[in-house]
């Protein structure tokens, strides 16, 4: 396989049918990217946001298993290989103009997403309605589902 | 108000005070953005995605009402001002290396997100399991929420 989009997926057509039409036609960036949002197919939280080139989004499709493009590593990553909190992908969803996905998700293992060990990456708040000079973010998640320093020897390590 | 990051929000400090602290200091990518993920508040159901740059960042914490950077207009956009389908901010989350965030909101007007007049942008799902030679996508929403030609004079137009 390779991370060539016109190789794995067809040019997108005109505006309807890309917006309305049957057709996979993704819309990678600039730099071969989508944008992949994936949610938890029980509950819907969001989880996580990250990127898909387009031999991940192929490996997701047909392994049903989430696979993203690290962009720090600038690798093909299986989310969970490391931590084995992989996610099974029970529903994909592509957006009107197909440059973003949503997985709808099921977590294996610690059941979380987030690499700081919290279920979601999402667990700070801020603060609505007041000025931004007092913003200070809460915590949403009162523990984590793992050590990270356990897992992959630093507490902040395997970043994305 | 000024878009210039700097003026608005301090800049983010060590990776521990960044993804544990209680300080807001958003990293926006090169162009000067962030990406956002709005869901509903009632149903968890990702809407759409987009992005803030810092005035619509702030702009959205000030006011309750979800402010996006619109890319292809390049203007602060308060989505629904054409529509009548504002989005009011429930609740506002960021992430651990706070360059994204999720809205969970309530759509006034008609209830829609989508410039196709859908409730969500994530209106096709993407069968799992098959080869993707094979993907043809499905429609999950039945009906529009509104036409949008009569609102934007264009079927699509108004995208962002």
């Amino acid at each position: 396989m390779t991370d060539a989009p016109s190789a794995l997926f067809a040019l997108p057509g005109d505006h309807d049918a890309l917006e309305l039409g049957p057709d996979l036609t993704p819309r990678f960036d600039t730099n071969g990217l989508i944008t992949a949002i994936t949610t938890d197919a029980t509950t819907g939280e969001v989880l996580m946001l990250a990127h898909m080139n387009a031999e991940a989004l192929a490996r997701t499709i047909e392994t049903g298993i989430a696979t993203y493009w690290s962009r720090s590593r600038q690798e093909i990553w299986v989310k969970g290989e490391t931590s084995g909190n992989r996610q099974h992908v029970v529903e994909l969803r592509i957006d009107c103009d197909q440059d973003a996905v949503v997985l709808k998700v099921n977590v294996e293992g610690h059941g979380a997403s987030c690499h700081r060990g919290y279920r979601s990456c999402f667990y700070r708040a801020v603060p609505i309605g007041g000025s931004i000079k007092d913003v200070r973010l809460v915590n949403t998640e009162a523990t984590t589902m793992f050590n990270p320093e356990a897992i992959y020897g630093t507490p902040h390590g395997h970043k994305e």
